[in-house]
C-alpha cells in the first residue's frame, strides 16, 4: 500500500509552524506497514488541496489529508472533499447534534462559526472523532482511499491510532511493517561508530543499516528486507551492540530519561537535581516519564549564585575560588541536591550556554556535570565542550547529565 | 513569484528526520518576497524527484530542490536535473578540480565516491558552494527557474543567503515580501476569537486573516495583499487587538517568556519559580531567553511533598488539609519560592498531569497556579482544567503560569 500524505495549512507553507503532524503520520503509517512515498503541503485553498489529492491519486493507494476541518473560514478541506466526490456540503444533523452536545458539556454555546463543522459532504462516510468536534472523512475512488483527518495534533493522533489504522488493517489484513531493530548511542561521533562497525567484519548482509545523528546521540536503525526478517534484524543489532559496548544506552526506542527511570526503579533509588545553565530542562525531561514521581525527589534551578548558596549549600568561597562554572561547584551542587532532597543520587549541571558570558578560559559551550552517590566517596565530575547555539548546548548538556546518571547507576562500584 | 519547494530524502518521508531544511527555505524565501505555494517531499528516486518537479512546473515560477546532491548512490537529484534538461551527466573538470583542491586542503584523498559530485548535467549553470563540495544547479525552462541546492543544512543555509536570494533579487528587482502583522493570544479558544472578530463589524477587506492555534494559544496573522499594504495590515491588527483586549499578549513574534522577561527587565524585578507537575518546564522556558540571568533568580522543582516542605516551607498541615494539588498549596509554594530566592515575584504551579493520579474531585488536567508579589497582600491563585495528554497538559500549565506572571506584572495594583 503506497500512501501520499497531504498536510494543509498556510502556517506550514510559511515555515512558521513545523509540520509535526506529517512526522507523526509518517511514523504511524510506517509502523502499520504502509509505505509513504510522497508528502505534499498545500495552502488553505480548495484548489491547492484538490490539485495535491488529484496528483496523488495517480500513483497512491491511500491519500491521507491532515488539517482544514476546523470551524473557521480558512478551513476548506471539507469543500475540497465534496468537490472531489462531486457532491454538495450539507448540514449533517448527527454531526450538529454531537457538536451541540460536546459544547453543552463544556458549558459553551453553539456558534455559527462552530456550526460550520457540521457542514459535511453529502453521503460521505465519517470517522468518529473521540476527542474533538470535527469528524474525519473517508471517500473511496475506484483505485484509492482518500481520508481527511483534523489537524489538531491530539485529535489527529487519537483518530489515527483508534480509527484510521484499525480500519486500514481491516481492509488490508496483509498489511505488515518491515522489521526494524533500533540501537541508541551517545558519546561517539557518527563517523567513529561507522568505522567501528565496518572494521568489525560483521555479517550485515540482507539488512539495511541507517545512521540518524541527532542532538541526543546517534540512532542506528537496522531494517530487515521483508516482514519475516525480524530475527535477522535483531541478530544484526546484537552484533553491532556488542561491538559498541556502553555507548549503546537503549535497545529500541527508549529515551535516555526512560532508561534512567528504569534503572532508578530497579534499584529502588531516588534522584535529585541541581541545574544552572539547563534552567530546568533536566527535570522537565525526567518528569516526562509517567510515574517518575516514584523516583524523582525534585530539583533546584540555581541560576543565580545566591541561589546556589542558599538552596544548595554551595559555599561562597568555593564560588569565588573556582567560579560558578567549574568542576568543584558542580560537585558541590550535586552533593547539595542529594542532601537537601534526601535522595540517593544527586546530579548537577553548570555551564555557559551563551550567546554571552564566554571567556577564553571558559568559552560558550563549556559545561561541567557531576554525580553525587549512590557510591561512597567524592562526587564524579565531567567536563564537556559542546557545539551549537544556546538551545542546542542546553539540550546536549541535559543529555550528558542524564547519561551521567545512567552510568552512575550502571557502575558496579556504585551498587548499594 | 510563486515557488514550489521539493525536499528530497527517504529519511524525511519516514518521519525519522524532521524537515528543518524546508522550514528554513520557506522562511528565507518568504522574507525575500517569494510566495511558497506548495511543498513536496520526494524519496531518493529519480522518477519521484522528476514527477515532483514536473508537477510544480505547471504552476510555479521557481522550483527549489534541496538534497540529493551528495556523493553516495542514493543521491540522484543530479540525474533528475539532467533528465529534466534533456542532457547527459558529464565529468566537469572545473568541479572536479575544486573538489580535489578542497579534499587536499582537508588532507583527504579523492575517492571514486566523491568524484560522483563532479558528474554534472552538461552545460547546466552551477551555483558556487562556499563551504561544501557539491555545487548547486540552475536550470531555466521557458516559464520557470529550477534550482537544486545541497541538503546539508549549513551548506543549504549559506548558499540560500549568499547565492540564491541575491540571484533571485537580481533577476526580479521588484521582489518584496507581503507585509504581515502578528497578534499572539492566550486563554480564549479559536472559535470564540473568530466569533468576537466576526461580530465586531471590523473592516478587514483586503487583508487575509489566518488563525494558528497551538499549545501556547492562538496566533493571528494578518497579511496584506501587496508589498505596500503594511499600514493596512497594521491597522487591521490594531482593530483586532482592541477587540480582543488582554487576551493579546504579544504584538509581533515575541514569545510568552520574552514578554515576561521584558516586563521584569522594564520594572527591574526578579522572578522565582516553584514547579510541581511541570517538572522544570517553566524554568526551561524562562531561561530560553538569552540574558534571563538578569531577572531570573531560580526555581525549585518540588515533585515530592517532602521537597515542598523542606525547600519551599509549605507546612505539612496545609498539605494534609488541602492536598498537594490545591489553591492553598500553590499559594504557599509561590510565597515560599519568592522568599527563598529573595525575588520580587514568585510563581508556582501544581497539578495532575496524568496519566495516573486523577480522582473524581481532582481529575487529570486540574492545575493550580499562583503568584506571590510584587503587590502587597495574599497570593493570587487560579484554577485551570486542561485538556490533552501528559505532555500537552504540562506545556499548557507552563504557558498559563507564565501568563499569570505577565498579568501580575501588568496589573496596575501590583506596580511597586
Amino acid at each position: 500500500m503506497r500512501a501520499t500524505i497531504v498536510t494543509v495549512g498556510n502556517e506550514l507553507l510559511s515555515g512558521r509552524t513545523v509540520d509535526t503532524n506529517f512526522t507523526f503520520l509518517a511514523r504511524a503509517l510506517g509502523a502499520a506497514g504502509v509505505r509513504v512515498h510522497r508528502h505534499v503541503t498545500a495552502g488553505d485553498e480548495r484548489a491547492a488541496i484538490l490539485a495535491a489529492v488529484r496528483g496523488a491519486l495517480l500513483d497512491s493507494d491511500l491519500v491521507l489529508i491532515s488539517g482544514g476541518l476546523g470551524p473557521t473560514a480558512d478551513d476548506v478541506t471539507r469543500d475540497a472533499m465534496a468537490e472531489l466526490a462531486g457532491v454538495e456540503l450539507v448540514a449533517d444533523p448527527a454531526a450538529a447534534a454531537r457538536i451541540a452536545a460536546r459544547l453543552a458539556s463544556l458549558g459553551r454555546k453553539q456558534t455559527a462559526v462552530g456550526n460550520r463543522q457540521a457542514l459535511l459532504p453529502a453521503d460521505m462516510a465519517q470517522l468518529a472523532n473521540p476527542i474533538g468536534l470535527a469528524p474525519g472523512l473517508w471517500h473511496e475512488t475506484e483505485t484509492a482511499i482518500v481520508c481527511a483527518l483534523p489537524g489538531v495534533p491530539r485529535e489527529l493522533m487519537a483518530m489515527t491510532s483508534e480509527v484510521l489504522v484499525p480500519r486500514l488493517r481491516a481492509r488490508h489484513p496483509d498489511l505488515a511493517p518491515l522489521p526494524v531493530a533500533v540501537l541508541r548511542t551517545i558519546g561517539v561521533p557518527e563517523s567513529e561508530i561507522a568505522e567501528r562497525i565496518e572494521t568489525a567484519g560483521l555479517d550485515l548482509a540482507g539488512v539495511a543499516l541507517a545512521y540518524l545523528p541527532g542532538p541526543g546521540g546517534v540512532e542506528l536503525r537496522i531494517t530487515g528486507p521483508e516482514p519475516a526478517a525480524g530475527p535477522a534484524a535483531e541478530r544484526a543489532a546484537d552484533a553491532i551492540a556488542a561491538r559498541l559496548g556502553a555507548a549503546v544506552y537503549a535497545r529500541g526506542e527508549e529515551s535516555m530519561e526512560e532508561v534512567v527511570g528504569r534503572l532508578l526503579s530497579m534499584r529502588g533509588l531516588t534522584l535529585a537535581l541541581a541545574e544552572s545553565c539547563t534552567g530546568g530542562l533536566v527535570g522537565f525531561r525526567v518528569t516526562r516519564v509517567a510515574g517518575s514521581s516514584a523516583y524523582f525527589a525534585g530539583g533546584v534551578i540555581a541560576y543565580a549564585n545566591e541561589a546556589k548558596t542558599a538552596l544548595l549549600g554551595v559555599s561562597p568561597a568555593l564560588l569565588t575560588a573556582h567560579g560558578a562554572v567549574s568542576a568543584e561547584v558542580a560537585a558541590a551542587m550535586a552533593a547539595g541536591a542529594r542532601a537537601r532532597f534526601g535522595a540517593a543520587l544527586g546530579i548537577a549541571v553548570t555551564g555557559i550556554a551563551g550567546p554571552g558570558g564566554g571567556t577564553p578560559e571558559k568559552p560558550v559551550g563549556l559545561i561541567f556535570i557531576a554525580a553525587a552517590g549512590p557510591a561512597a566517596g567524592a562526587a564524579v565530575t565531567e567536563r564537556h565542550l559542546l557545539l551549537g547555539d544556546r538551545q542546542q548546548i542546553r539540550e546536549r548538556a541535559a543529555t550528558h547529565a542524564l547519561d551521567l546518571a545512567r552510568r552512575s547507576l550502571l557502575d558496579p562500584a556504585a551498587r548499594t
